[in-house]
């Protein structure tokens, strides 16, 4: 058992039988992202990798321009309790930075004045990620194994089968992290985090591979953290597929079972 | 083809071979709540039944006390342009009710002064909608055919495998309705709003049964709309069944292969 799961009392039933006994399922609580003394966001997480986190949420909500921008993240040093503690993160940015609060939460709540539709939330997107200016081009041939490669490091979803997962590969295939969350966008912002901390950002000529389905917000963080190629065991939907188009990137889909589908700019996947 | 899918051009890569064909993916466009004149929420979904949902959101966001309450809602008849007045709902409310839009932000974005933890967060959702006062219980062998009943019903995610599915049943089984969405929660939401425009509200002696898996805020969702079992063909989450031991809800979990576990209110299914 680690911080990402918890034990539980469950009863059985299958066969006509009833059994009781322990389980492990997928933790899931609060995080606050804090900065200065303003409250930026509370996201329900699987708790470990908070400040990757954080951080990743940071570039990839575009709070940043660039990752060099944060200071540090930490967790609450003063707290109600010990239970608050571990749920908040306070970020300190550079001076420079002003943070608009009021844009990010316009950008999840409001329209803009031109109207409200797929083609204006990719106009916003895009206003502040442009599209893509990386060359990267893989063999059809990488994506064989990578789904096998997620699977192995999926620890938290061998034993509770309730948490999402997302990897990061180098365009050779080479798996470079993989991250897990009950939220498929926090896995995507811990990988993005993890490259942040590792002075990786921008990721040119990687591969992010999700567990589940491609939405749109998931192709707009590979975006802001410039990730040229999307693979998805799931399926993505048309808005995810309209952005990845107009930002020069790749979406892999429905990699199971020897195949895959390829949308958005497809040319990043020699046939 | 309907409103909740679009045809997209794809390639496929699968035993060697590659080939160019349309293909049908689940659709997605943002959808924006107005009460008013001010921006309550957008939310992204799946377009189709949005009335549905916007009273769904209403409900169980706890917006409303009660959806009589809500005195209509109509998508948009003034907006930039025909594509956004599809994209917005326009919300009239009763006169005595108050929207506390700080309190609904403050619910998704921000800690209470007690500190922030799961504790707080199911204390907070507990106070505005107390535990359940419902007798219901049920036989084990409900369960039996409930996903199939579903999934006869998922005609999106037949298509296009991009759909979440969220279904209501009464206490014999019997199938009320399903609806589907990119969102699982949005899912939720279009069910509630379902029973909401059929006077149906509060849920006593109903099941809700939702695809995939179970977090806290589906939970939260049933307790607001007073759903005594929430099924589910994936696994709940710790937050997800620490409400619902405190909420007097079973959760009937990975509900597949002729069985189930059971976790947080279990007196609810009969052994």
């Amino acid at each position: 058992m680690s911080d990402a799961t918890a034990q539980v009392s469950r009863r059985r039933h299958a066969q006509g039988r009833v059994e009781i006994a322990r389980d492990e399922v997928a933790r899931e609580e609060p995080l606050e992202l804090r900065v200065g003394g303003a409250s930026l966001a509370v996201v329900m997480r699987t708790p470990g990798h908070d400040r990757e986190l954080a951080l990743g949420f940071l570039v990839t909500e575009r709070v940043v321009a660039s990752a060099d921008q944060v200071v540090s993240v930490r967790h609450a040093q003063v707290a109600p309790d010990e239970a608050s503690a571990e749920n908040v993160v306070q970020v300190v940015l550079a001076p420079e930075v002003s943070v608009d609060l009021d844009r990010l939460r316009r950008n999840l709540y409001a329209s803009s004045s031109c109207g409200i539709c797929g083609k204006a939330t990719i106009e916003d997107a895009l206003a502040t990620a442009p599209p893509l200016d990386d060359p990267t081009r893989v063999p059809g041939t990488l994506f064989a194994g990578l789904t096998e490669q997620l699977r192995a490091q999926q620890a938290g979803f061998a034993s509770t089968g309730g948490l999402h997962a997302a990897g990061l590969f180098s365009a050779e295939g080479e798996r470079l992290v993989v991250r897990e969350d009950i939220g498929r966008h926090n896995a995507v912002d811990k990988v993005v985090g993890w490259a942040a901390r590792a002075e990786r950002l921008p990721l040119r000529g990687c591969v992010l591979l999700v567990s589940g389905r491609v939405s749109f917000e998931v192709v707009q963080k590979a975006l802001a953290a410039r990730i040229p190629i999307v693979a998805a065991v799931g399926a993505p939907s048309s808005l995810a597929i309209e952005l990845a188009e107009r930002a020069s990137i790749g979406i892999v889909g429905f990699l199971r079972d020897g195949g895959f589908n390829l949308y958005g700019h497809a040319q990043r996947v020699l046939g």
